[in-house]
Protein backbone atom coordinates (compact mmCIF):
# COMPACT_ATOMS: atom_id res chain seq x y z
CA UNK A 1 0.00 0.00 0.00
CA UNK A 2 1.01 3.40 -0.48
CA UNK A 3 1.88 5.78 2.77
CA UNK A 4 -0.56 7.17 3.94
CA UNK A 5 -1.06 10.39 6.25
CA UNK A 6 -3.74 11.86 8.55
CA UNK A 7 -5.79 15.29 7.72
CA UNK A 8 -7.81 16.32 10.55
CA UNK A 9 -9.45 19.03 7.85
CA UNK A 10 -12.04 18.15 5.68
CA UNK A 11 -9.97 18.83 2.09
CA UNK A 12 -11.83 21.65 0.27
CA UNK A 13 -13.15 20.51 -2.81
CA UNK A 14 -10.13 18.63 -4.67
CA UNK A 15 -7.52 20.20 -2.40
CA UNK A 16 -5.95 19.27 0.74
CA UNK A 17 -2.75 20.30 3.18
CA UNK A 18 -0.72 18.61 5.26
CA UNK A 19 0.46 20.23 8.10
CA UNK A 20 2.85 20.16 11.08
CA UNK A 21 3.93 16.76 11.54
CA UNK A 22 2.35 14.92 8.85
CA UNK A 23 4.30 17.44 6.31
CA UNK A 24 7.73 16.92 7.60
CA UNK A 25 7.01 13.09 8.09
CA UNK A 26 6.32 13.04 4.02
CA UNK A 27 9.09 16.40 2.95
CA UNK A 28 11.98 15.21 4.96
CA UNK A 29 11.78 11.56 6.42
CA UNK A 30 9.95 10.09 2.86
CA UNK A 31 11.27 13.35 0.73
CA UNK A 32 8.39 13.24 -1.76
CA UNK A 33 8.33 15.02 -5.08
CA UNK A 34 5.81 16.97 -6.96
CA UNK A 35 3.71 14.51 -8.61
CA UNK A 36 4.23 11.64 -5.59
CA UNK A 37 0.79 9.65 -5.16
CA UNK A 38 -0.06 9.27 -1.13
CA UNK A 39 -3.18 8.32 0.21
CA UNK A 40 -4.80 10.25 2.80
CA UNK A 41 -7.49 9.37 5.77
CA UNK A 42 -9.60 11.68 8.14
CA UNK A 43 -9.62 9.24 11.26
CA UNK A 44 -13.37 9.19 10.56
CA UNK A 45 -13.66 6.50 8.09
CA UNK A 46 -12.81 8.20 4.91
CA UNK A 47 -9.55 8.00 2.67
CA UNK A 48 -8.77 9.60 -0.73
CA UNK A 49 -6.07 8.79 -3.05
CA UNK A 50 -3.92 11.97 -3.32
CA UNK A 51 -1.24 13.40 -5.26
CA UNK A 52 1.75 15.82 -4.43
CA UNK A 53 1.28 19.25 -6.17
CA UNK A 54 3.20 21.74 -3.75
CA UNK A 55 5.86 21.27 -1.35
CA UNK A 56 5.91 24.13 1.00
CA UNK A 57 8.11 25.03 4.19
CA UNK A 58 5.81 23.21 6.52
CA UNK A 59 2.57 22.67 4.46
CA UNK A 60 2.69 19.99 1.78
CA UNK A 61 -0.69 20.75 -1.01
CA UNK A 62 -2.06 17.95 -2.81
CA UNK A 63 -4.90 17.22 -4.97
CA UNK A 64 -6.70 14.16 -4.23
CA UNK A 65 -9.57 12.30 -6.48
CA UNK A 66 -12.68 10.45 -5.50
CA UNK A 67 -13.19 9.79 -1.34
CA UNK A 68 -13.52 6.02 -0.40
CA UNK A 69 -14.89 4.61 2.75
CA UNK A 70 -13.37 1.59 2.94
CA UNK A 71 -15.19 -0.30 5.64
CA UNK A 72 -18.43 1.16 7.22
CA UNK A 73 -17.74 1.84 10.77
CA UNK A 74 -17.68 -0.62 12.93
CA UNK A 75 -21.23 -1.98 14.52
CA UNK A 76 -19.61 -3.37 17.84
CA UNK A 77 -17.29 -1.01 20.43
CA UNK A 78 -14.83 -1.95 22.72
CA UNK A 79 -13.87 0.58 25.53
CA UNK A 80 -10.40 -0.61 27.06
CA UNK A 81 -10.21 1.48 30.51
CA UNK A 82 -6.58 1.27 32.09
CA UNK A 83 -4.28 1.91 34.31
CA UNK A 84 -1.98 3.58 32.27
CA UNK A 85 1.71 1.65 32.32
CA UNK A 86 5.25 3.47 32.61
CA UNK A 87 7.20 4.82 29.43
CA UNK A 88 7.38 3.22 26.69
CA UNK A 89 4.30 0.62 27.91
CA UNK A 90 1.73 3.49 27.11
CA UNK A 91 3.36 4.16 23.65
CA UNK A 92 2.55 0.29 22.93
CA UNK A 93 -0.11 -0.67 24.19
CA UNK A 94 -1.87 2.37 22.04
CA UNK A 95 -0.27 1.01 19.05
CA UNK A 96 -1.29 -2.73 19.63
CA UNK A 97 -5.29 -1.37 20.76
CA UNK A 98 -5.37 0.70 17.77
CA UNK A 99 -4.04 -2.43 15.37
CA UNK A 100 -6.50 -4.49 17.02
CA UNK A 101 -9.78 -2.30 16.66
CA UNK A 102 -10.38 -0.72 19.99
CA UNK A 103 -12.76 2.09 19.93
CA UNK A 104 -11.86 3.48 22.97
CA UNK A 105 -8.81 4.14 25.65
CA UNK A 106 -10.14 5.43 28.37
CA UNK A 107 -6.56 6.30 31.20
CA UNK A 108 -8.19 5.08 34.45
CA UNK A 109 -6.46 6.99 37.67
CA UNK A 110 -6.28 4.38 39.96
CA UNK A 111 -4.93 3.71 44.22
CA UNK A 112 -1.95 1.96 43.01
CA UNK A 113 -1.26 3.43 39.68
CA UNK A 114 1.63 4.76 38.69
CA UNK A 115 1.77 7.08 35.58
CA UNK A 116 -0.90 10.05 35.30
CA UNK A 117 -3.44 10.68 32.41
CA UNK A 118 -2.32 14.63 31.88
CA UNK A 119 -3.24 16.19 28.91
CA UNK A 120 0.02 16.07 27.82
CA UNK A 121 -0.07 12.03 27.92
CA UNK A 122 -3.09 12.44 26.53
CA UNK A 123 -2.04 14.38 23.59
CA UNK A 124 1.01 11.65 23.22
CA UNK A 125 -1.36 8.84 23.15
CA UNK A 126 -3.01 10.55 20.47
CA UNK A 127 -0.22 10.75 17.97
CA UNK A 128 0.61 6.93 18.59
CA UNK A 129 -3.18 6.43 17.42
CA UNK A 130 -2.59 8.79 14.17
CA UNK A 131 0.78 6.66 13.97
CA UNK A 132 -0.52 3.01 14.10
CA UNK A 133 -3.59 4.22 12.12
CA UNK A 134 -1.20 5.51 9.22
CA UNK A 135 0.71 1.98 9.37
CA UNK A 136 -1.97 -0.87 9.90
CA UNK A 137 -4.46 1.17 7.50
CA UNK A 138 -6.99 2.11 9.85
CA UNK A 139 -9.13 4.89 8.93
CA UNK A 140 -11.36 5.30 12.10
CA UNK A 141 -9.04 6.59 14.77
CA UNK A 142 -9.32 5.23 18.16
CA UNK A 143 -10.48 7.56 20.87
CA UNK A 144 -8.34 8.31 23.80
CA UNK A 145 -10.47 10.00 26.61
CA UNK A 146 -9.35 12.03 29.28
CA UNK A 147 -8.40 10.29 32.67
CA UNK A 148 -11.51 9.14 34.44
CA UNK A 149 -11.51 7.76 38.02
CA UNK A 150 -12.94 4.54 38.85
CA UNK A 151 -16.14 6.28 40.62
CA UNK A 152 -16.60 8.41 37.19
CA UNK A 153 -16.36 5.30 34.74
CA UNK A 154 -18.83 3.18 36.75
CA UNK A 155 -21.17 5.89 37.20
CA UNK A 156 -21.74 6.38 33.83
CA UNK A 157 -21.92 2.86 31.73
CA UNK A 158 -23.90 3.03 29.42
CA UNK A 159 -27.18 0.42 29.15
CA UNK A 160 -26.68 -2.70 27.59
CA UNK A 161 -22.70 -2.49 27.95
CA UNK A 162 -20.94 -6.06 28.92
CA UNK A 163 -18.77 -4.86 31.36
CA UNK A 164 -15.95 -6.61 32.82
CA UNK A 165 -12.38 -6.11 35.21
CA UNK A 166 -9.33 -7.95 34.54
CA UNK A 167 -8.37 -9.76 38.08
CA UNK A 168 -6.50 -12.71 38.82
CA UNK A 169 -8.40 -15.68 40.06
CA UNK A 170 -11.86 -14.49 38.03
CA UNK A 171 -13.57 -16.02 36.24
CA UNK A 172 -12.23 -17.64 33.12
CA UNK A 173 -13.22 -14.85 30.13
CA UNK A 174 -16.29 -16.16 28.72
CA UNK A 175 -15.32 -15.42 24.87
CA UNK A 176 -18.41 -16.43 23.76
CA UNK A 177 -20.18 -13.92 25.70
CA UNK A 178 -17.32 -11.48 24.78
CA UNK A 179 -18.02 -11.82 20.94
CA UNK A 180 -21.57 -11.62 20.85
CA UNK A 181 -21.28 -8.32 22.84
CA UNK A 182 -22.21 -5.00 21.07
CA UNK A 183 -20.82 -2.66 23.53
CA UNK A 184 -18.20 -3.97 25.74
CA UNK A 185 -16.40 -1.99 28.60
CA UNK A 186 -12.77 -3.87 30.04
CA UNK A 187 -11.35 -2.33 33.05
CA UNK A 188 -7.42 -3.82 33.35
CA UNK A 189 -5.50 -2.03 36.58
CA UNK A 190 -2.57 -1.02 37.48
CA UNK A 191 0.86 -3.61 38.07
CA UNK A 192 -0.24 -4.11 41.70
CA UNK A 193 -3.57 -4.50 41.10
CA UNK A 194 -6.99 -3.52 41.85
CA UNK A 195 -7.83 -2.32 45.47
CA UNK A 196 -10.48 -4.68 47.16
CA UNK A 197 -12.09 -1.47 47.77
CA UNK A 198 -12.16 -0.43 44.11
CA UNK A 199 -13.37 -4.18 42.79
CA UNK A 200 -16.13 -4.19 45.27
CA UNK A 201 -17.25 -0.99 43.37
CA UNK A 202 -16.84 -2.80 40.13
CA UNK A 203 -19.13 -5.82 41.76
CA UNK A 204 -21.43 -3.36 42.90
CA UNK A 205 -21.70 -2.02 38.91
CA UNK A 206 -22.17 -5.29 37.40
CA UNK A 207 -18.74 -5.57 36.03
CA UNK A 208 -17.46 -9.76 35.93
CA UNK A 209 -14.19 -10.11 37.65
CA UNK A 210 -12.29 -12.33 34.11
CA UNK A 211 -8.92 -13.45 34.74
CA UNK A 212 -6.77 -13.73 32.01
CA UNK A 213 -4.92 -17.21 32.40
CA UNK A 214 -2.80 -18.75 34.93
CA UNK A 215 -0.01 -15.87 34.58
CA UNK A 216 0.33 -12.19 35.99
CA UNK A 217 0.15 -10.18 33.06
CA UNK A 218 1.54 -6.75 32.63
CA UNK A 219 -1.07 -4.25 32.16
CA UNK A 220 -0.39 -3.41 28.39
CA UNK A 221 -0.92 -6.95 28.15
CA UNK A 222 -4.18 -7.71 29.99
CA UNK A 223 -5.83 -4.95 27.69
CA UNK A 224 -3.98 -6.56 24.49
CA UNK A 225 -5.05 -10.04 25.34
CA UNK A 226 -8.90 -8.55 25.86
CA UNK A 227 -8.50 -6.31 22.31
CA UNK A 228 -7.50 -10.32 20.78
CA UNK A 229 -10.14 -11.45 21.62
CA UNK A 230 -12.97 -9.22 21.41
CA UNK B 1 4.45 -11.94 45.67
CA UNK B 2 8.27 -11.78 46.73
CA UNK B 3 10.82 -11.63 43.81
CA UNK B 4 11.29 -14.35 41.26
CA UNK B 5 14.92 -16.18 40.31
CA UNK B 6 16.19 -18.26 37.92
CA UNK B 7 18.16 -21.27 38.50
CA UNK B 8 19.93 -23.43 35.38
CA UNK B 9 21.25 -26.33 37.74
CA UNK B 10 19.48 -28.44 40.34
CA UNK B 11 19.89 -26.91 43.86
CA UNK B 12 22.25 -29.79 46.22
CA UNK B 13 20.02 -30.79 49.02
CA UNK B 14 18.90 -27.54 50.74
CA UNK B 15 21.15 -25.56 49.17
CA UNK B 16 21.08 -23.23 45.97
CA UNK B 17 23.51 -20.92 44.11
CA UNK B 18 22.39 -17.88 41.52
CA UNK B 19 25.09 -16.55 39.65
CA UNK B 20 25.81 -14.03 36.59
CA UNK B 21 22.62 -12.13 35.73
CA UNK B 22 20.03 -13.29 38.21
CA UNK B 23 23.11 -13.12 41.39
CA UNK B 24 23.66 -9.17 40.04
CA UNK B 25 20.02 -8.80 39.96
CA UNK B 26 19.51 -9.85 43.40
CA UNK B 27 22.48 -7.76 44.95
CA UNK B 28 23.24 -5.05 43.18
CA UNK B 29 19.52 -4.19 41.90
CA UNK B 30 17.51 -5.51 44.61
CA UNK B 31 20.67 -4.86 47.53
CA UNK B 32 19.23 -8.11 49.21
CA UNK B 33 20.59 -8.55 52.67
CA UNK B 34 21.63 -12.11 54.26
CA UNK B 35 18.14 -13.49 55.53
CA UNK B 36 15.81 -11.94 52.67
CA UNK B 37 13.34 -13.98 51.21
CA UNK B 38 13.07 -14.65 47.53
CA UNK B 39 11.80 -17.80 45.13
CA UNK B 40 13.55 -19.76 43.00
CA UNK B 41 12.54 -21.77 39.95
CA UNK B 42 14.09 -24.11 37.55
CA UNK B 43 12.22 -22.98 34.16
CA UNK B 44 10.89 -26.78 34.50
CA UNK B 45 7.96 -26.32 36.28
CA UNK B 46 9.23 -26.55 40.25
CA UNK B 47 9.84 -23.56 42.26
CA UNK B 48 11.50 -23.11 45.74
CA UNK B 49 10.81 -20.40 48.25
CA UNK B 50 14.60 -19.39 49.69
CA UNK B 51 16.67 -17.38 51.93
CA UNK B 52 19.87 -15.83 51.12
CA UNK B 53 22.76 -16.69 53.44
CA UNK B 54 25.81 -15.40 52.05
CA UNK B 55 26.68 -12.83 49.42
CA UNK B 56 29.51 -13.23 47.00
CA UNK B 57 31.44 -11.07 44.99
CA UNK B 58 29.58 -12.71 41.48
CA UNK B 59 27.44 -15.42 43.68
CA UNK B 60 24.53 -15.76 45.88
CA UNK B 61 23.93 -18.68 48.00
CA UNK B 62 20.88 -19.48 49.24
CA UNK B 63 19.41 -22.27 51.64
CA UNK B 64 16.07 -23.56 49.68
CA UNK B 65 13.14 -24.68 50.60
CA UNK B 66 10.30 -27.69 49.81
CA UNK B 67 9.51 -27.68 46.24
CA UNK B 68 6.33 -27.01 44.73
CA UNK B 69 5.14 -27.71 41.16
CA UNK B 70 2.62 -24.82 41.37
CA UNK B 71 1.07 -26.13 37.97
CA UNK B 72 0.90 -29.04 36.18
CA UNK B 73 2.84 -28.22 32.55
CA UNK B 74 0.00 -27.40 30.01
CA UNK B 75 -1.25 -30.08 27.87
CA UNK B 76 -2.00 -27.78 25.35
CA UNK B 77 0.88 -26.18 23.30
CA UNK B 78 1.22 -23.41 20.59
CA UNK B 79 4.12 -23.01 18.36
CA UNK B 80 4.79 -19.59 17.15
CA UNK B 81 7.11 -19.40 14.37
CA UNK B 82 7.54 -15.86 13.03
CA UNK B 83 9.88 -14.17 10.94
CA UNK B 84 11.34 -11.89 13.80
CA UNK B 85 10.51 -7.72 13.82
CA UNK B 86 13.51 -5.60 14.26
CA UNK B 87 14.96 -3.92 17.65
CA UNK B 88 13.10 -3.54 20.61
CA UNK B 89 9.81 -5.02 18.81
CA UNK B 90 11.59 -9.12 18.89
CA UNK B 91 12.25 -8.32 22.92
CA UNK B 92 8.33 -7.24 22.79
CA UNK B 93 7.56 -9.63 21.31
CA UNK B 94 8.57 -12.09 23.47
CA UNK B 95 8.01 -10.86 26.91
CA UNK B 96 4.24 -10.94 25.67
CA UNK B 97 4.22 -14.50 24.57
CA UNK B 98 6.29 -15.83 27.52
CA UNK B 99 3.43 -14.06 29.30
CA UNK B 100 0.78 -15.68 27.52
CA UNK B 101 1.91 -18.94 27.58
CA UNK B 102 2.73 -19.57 24.55
CA UNK B 103 5.15 -23.02 24.24
CA UNK B 104 7.64 -22.95 21.54
CA UNK B 105 8.79 -19.71 19.66
CA UNK B 106 10.95 -20.66 16.40
CA UNK B 107 12.35 -17.64 14.69
CA UNK B 108 11.57 -18.19 10.73
CA UNK B 109 13.71 -17.07 8.17
CA UNK B 110 11.52 -15.66 5.16
CA UNK B 111 12.26 -14.38 2.05
CA UNK B 112 10.69 -10.53 3.37
CA UNK B 113 12.12 -10.90 6.56
CA UNK B 114 14.55 -8.11 8.26
CA UNK B 115 16.15 -9.46 11.02
CA UNK B 116 18.09 -12.78 11.43
CA UNK B 117 17.92 -15.48 13.65
CA UNK B 118 21.58 -15.86 14.88
CA UNK B 119 22.77 -17.35 17.75
CA UNK B 120 23.64 -14.16 19.14
CA UNK B 121 19.61 -13.23 18.67
CA UNK B 122 18.53 -16.55 20.17
CA UNK B 123 20.03 -15.82 22.92
CA UNK B 124 19.04 -12.20 24.05
CA UNK B 125 15.64 -13.64 23.58
CA UNK B 126 15.59 -16.87 25.99
CA UNK B 127 17.53 -14.07 28.15
CA UNK B 128 13.95 -12.28 27.79
CA UNK B 129 12.02 -15.48 28.39
CA UNK B 130 13.67 -15.77 31.54
CA UNK B 131 13.03 -12.04 32.68
CA UNK B 132 9.22 -12.19 31.62
CA UNK B 133 9.20 -15.53 33.94
CA UNK B 134 10.26 -13.84 36.95
CA UNK B 135 7.71 -11.24 36.49
CA UNK B 136 4.88 -13.07 35.36
CA UNK B 137 4.79 -16.07 37.49
CA UNK B 138 5.27 -18.64 34.77
CA UNK B 139 7.37 -21.81 36.06
CA UNK B 140 8.07 -23.26 32.44
CA UNK B 141 10.43 -21.55 29.94
CA UNK B 142 8.63 -20.71 26.66
CA UNK B 143 11.18 -22.70 24.20
CA UNK B 144 13.38 -20.66 21.82
CA UNK B 145 14.42 -22.65 18.91
CA UNK B 146 17.04 -21.85 16.08
CA UNK B 147 16.03 -19.88 13.12
CA UNK B 148 14.56 -22.27 10.72
CA UNK B 149 13.67 -21.81 7.01
CA UNK B 150 9.98 -22.40 5.89
CA UNK B 151 10.76 -25.76 4.10
CA UNK B 152 12.42 -26.94 7.33
CA UNK B 153 9.90 -26.01 9.56
CA UNK B 154 7.33 -27.89 7.04
CA UNK B 155 8.54 -30.70 6.89
CA UNK B 156 8.82 -31.23 10.21
CA UNK B 157 5.08 -30.50 11.38
CA UNK B 158 4.60 -33.40 14.24
CA UNK B 159 1.04 -35.51 13.42
CA UNK B 160 -2.35 -34.31 15.14
CA UNK B 161 -0.87 -30.23 14.41
CA UNK B 162 -3.65 -27.47 13.87
CA UNK B 163 -1.23 -25.57 11.69
CA UNK B 164 -2.45 -22.19 10.53
CA UNK B 165 -0.35 -19.27 8.61
CA UNK B 166 -1.30 -15.64 9.10
CA UNK B 167 -2.14 -13.63 5.83
CA UNK B 168 -4.26 -11.11 5.04
CA UNK B 169 -7.33 -12.02 3.48
CA UNK B 170 -7.12 -15.42 4.80
CA UNK B 171 -10.07 -17.08 6.65
CA UNK B 172 -11.40 -15.73 9.81
CA UNK B 173 -9.48 -17.36 12.35
CA UNK B 174 -12.06 -20.04 13.67
CA UNK B 175 -11.32 -19.91 17.48
CA UNK B 176 -13.56 -22.68 18.50
CA UNK B 177 -11.52 -24.97 16.42
CA UNK B 178 -8.07 -22.89 17.40
CA UNK B 179 -9.33 -23.71 21.37
CA UNK B 180 -9.98 -27.21 20.88
CA UNK B 181 -6.90 -28.37 19.50
CA UNK B 182 -3.81 -29.38 21.82
CA UNK B 183 -0.89 -28.84 19.35
CA UNK B 184 -1.11 -25.52 17.74
CA UNK B 185 1.33 -24.25 15.09
CA UNK B 186 0.87 -20.58 13.88
CA UNK B 187 3.08 -19.00 11.16
CA UNK B 188 3.40 -15.43 11.57
CA UNK B 189 4.88 -13.75 8.68
CA UNK B 190 7.11 -10.48 7.94
CA UNK B 191 6.20 -7.13 7.36
CA UNK B 192 6.29 -7.08 3.84
CA UNK B 193 4.22 -10.80 4.03
CA UNK B 194 4.68 -14.20 2.98
CA UNK B 195 5.48 -14.54 -0.67
CA UNK B 196 3.07 -16.11 -3.19
CA UNK B 197 5.51 -19.48 -3.17
CA UNK B 198 5.74 -19.42 0.28
CA UNK B 199 1.90 -19.45 0.68
CA UNK B 200 1.03 -22.06 -1.98
CA UNK B 201 4.56 -23.95 -0.06
CA UNK B 202 1.88 -23.65 3.39
CA UNK B 203 -1.02 -24.84 1.69
CA UNK B 204 0.56 -27.70 0.43
CA UNK B 205 1.32 -28.47 3.76
CA UNK B 206 -2.32 -28.23 4.90
CA UNK B 207 -1.62 -24.71 6.80
CA UNK B 208 -4.97 -22.61 7.50
CA UNK B 209 -4.46 -19.17 6.01
CA UNK B 210 -6.02 -17.16 8.74
CA UNK B 211 -6.82 -13.56 8.69
CA UNK B 212 -6.84 -11.81 12.32
CA UNK B 213 -8.88 -8.93 11.37
CA UNK B 214 -9.43 -6.31 9.06
CA UNK B 215 -6.05 -4.19 9.69
CA UNK B 216 -2.45 -5.06 9.02
CA UNK B 217 -0.91 -5.80 11.70
CA UNK B 218 2.79 -5.85 12.66
CA UNK B 219 4.50 -9.01 12.79
CA UNK B 220 4.45 -9.25 17.25
CA UNK B 221 0.61 -8.08 17.26
CA UNK B 222 -0.33 -11.22 14.86
CA UNK B 223 2.28 -13.44 17.01
CA UNK B 224 0.43 -11.91 20.10
CA UNK B 225 -3.08 -11.77 18.90
CA UNK B 226 -2.97 -15.49 17.98
CA UNK B 227 -1.34 -16.23 21.39
CA UNK B 228 -4.06 -14.17 23.59
CA UNK B 229 -7.02 -16.70 21.33
CA UNK B 230 -5.50 -20.07 22.24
Amino acid sequence: MSERFFIDTLPLGNQAVLKGDEARHLTRVLRAKIGDAVRLFNGRGSEWPAQVVQIGRDTVSLEIGTACVDRPSDSRLLTVAAALPKGDRQKWMVEKLTELGVGRLIPLATTRGVAEATAGAQARLERGVIEACKQCGRNTLMEVAAGHTLDQLLAAIPAGTYGLIAHPGGSPLNTGALRAATAVLALVGPEGGFTDDELVAADRSGLVRVSLGPHILRVETAAISLAAQF
